[in-house]
């Protein structure tokens, strides 16, 4: 299949029509943004080999590229509009992978209610890589940060933490020793992320932060605890754990580190005034104080903070 | 250097202290479109062994990756406002080699006022990728498309052809037979496209089509005649040719090929009423007529089009 051709066959029809996206005949796409709206803006580029092993299903491997993106969006608090897609392809990738990971699109197209605005599609001698720029809209102002968390809120997330990073595992072939439906269910949170967008856009106004937890626990609460100029404490016996991350658990003490540092969950990290009304699906897991710097804390009050936080992409 | 280290260090200045950007602290930017102006979207990805060599400098390769993105936005008419930048980073890439990449960002922002809004930065298994996300603006309604050529419109180019390409095999370290002079201006015209912003702006409200030339002269034309439903003759006398252009043909008279088919060249394919009054800096080389198809006619009216009439990404 040549260039045009795949455009034609299947991009154009991911713009479900949308005539900002010009049919993605012209060089570029044409957007008007609502009165009273701002425009909120992400890229995320997807590698083979670091974001995902490679063999996956072709159109998980969309999904996956386009929900972390979306992901950045229900942080922000943004209802998603749109995306810009950018391919670069192995020549090992032929029609039937095209098919599927268009297809993928599609599927989550419908279920997000976006669509492809432009993108650029290219064979190259790299493996593949998968660039997505999703745009959404938030009434102007609202968007929420991660830099105003302040000492007397409250810490949350918005899910089970670890599996994702335990699913990587399971993806790379490793045994973690527990049933095949365990097993299943923890790659399918590494394979398919759920961005929070309903939860995000509930937060406005009345959340202090939020970021989406990508790279760890620890490490992206440093962020937030840096960005905000205060302190937080984390409850070990706080964090929500899944059926299936607490049977790996059980059997290797040592897999807690999943859960405070490993990355690809994508639930929110949220913090809330203490007297807020704190929406459902958010789990309390500490709080904020004032100082720096983020602590781990164990049943007892001391400090059981490991040295490796998260995931550093270079 | 560690990615928070390289953000802060590189990304972080490139943004020249827009708010929209957010520090890059957050999950995405914001950014307000202002009353009455849309937003033009477009998405390149330059891979390495495809859309350069690698051995350029990297503040040149940097730059390409920019202004191929900000060629889109000068054929839409658009003023450039920022761009989202994507690297995927070979293991080899050092910190002086960061450093010259972004500084030349730094002189391009300056060159053409735009900034870092966002953007994504992961070391690969792979060969680098850039990929640029550029966003600009144009008052409502005043983007310039390529689907409105009309017959009896007269077809421009905004400078010489075949440049770009023929600089393309000076990369490549195949010599040309000319001087080095001009073996140095073709490699530069390779190297650094320069986006006709001021002169896509001007033609908002007269052109009734644009692009930018970067496939090949006659494969972008035809792209243009397709979308528009008209015929195009195109005189090859009238194409312009640079003086080195013209030495390298004098050697080879198959070096035309780069002149009608190359691609890289960044130079605007324009469609004029005839009476319009034609903007300083463009050259008419040929006419919008009724029919199908793009035909390249020599002083005599035959038909000389070539078989091969541009690239295909794949």
């Amino acid at each position: 299949m040549h260039e045009f051709d795949f455009i034609a066959q299947w991009m154009r029809p991911l713009t479900q029509g949308h005539a900002d996206a010009l049919g993605l005949a012209d060089d570029a796409a044409v957007m008007s943004v609502p009165e009273g709206m701002e425009l909120v803006l992400t890229k995320d580029v997807l590698h083979e080999g670091v974001h995902f092993v490679g063999d996956e299903p072709a159109g998980l491997i969309a999904q996956k590229a386009l929900r972390t993106n979306l992901s950045d969006l229900a942080a922000m608090g943004a209802k998603p509009y749109g995306y810009l897609l950018g391919l670069g392809l192995p020549e090992c990738v032929d029609d039937a992978w095209l098919a599927a990971f268009a297809t993928g699109l599609a599927q989550d197209n419908a279920t997000f209610d976006v669509h492809v605005l432009g993108g650029d599609t290219t064979r190259t001698l790299s493996k593949l890589s998968i660039s997505v720029t999703a745009l959404g809209l938030v009434p102007r102002g609202s968007a929420i940060r991660r830099s105003d968390a302040r000492a007397g809120d409250r810490l949350y997330v918005s899910g089970t933490l670890g599996d994702a990073a335990m699913g990587l595992r399971v993806a790379q072939g490793q045994s973690l020793g527990v049933t095949y439906a365990h097993h299943t269910w923890l790659h399918q949170r590494y394979l398919v992320p759920q961005p929070r967008l309903a939860l995000g856009m509930q937060l406005r106004g009345s959340a202090h932060a939020a970021m989406d937890v990508s790279d760890g626990l620890l490490q992206d609460a440093q962020h937030m605890a840096t960005a905000s100029g205060v302190a937080m404490r984390i409850h070990h016996a706080m964090l929500p754990l899944s059926e299936a991350a607490r049977a790996v658990i059980a059997l290797d003490a040592d897999a807690w580190s999943y859960v405070v540092a490993g990355g690809d969950d994508y639930e929110l990290l949220v913090s809330l005034p203490a007297d807020a009304t704190v929406p459902e699906g958010l789990i309390h897991i500490g709080d904020v104080v004032a100082g720096e710097g983020v602590v781990l804390l164990d049943a007892c009050g001391q400090d059981i903070t490991p040295p490796r936080k998260g995931y550093q992409h270079f």
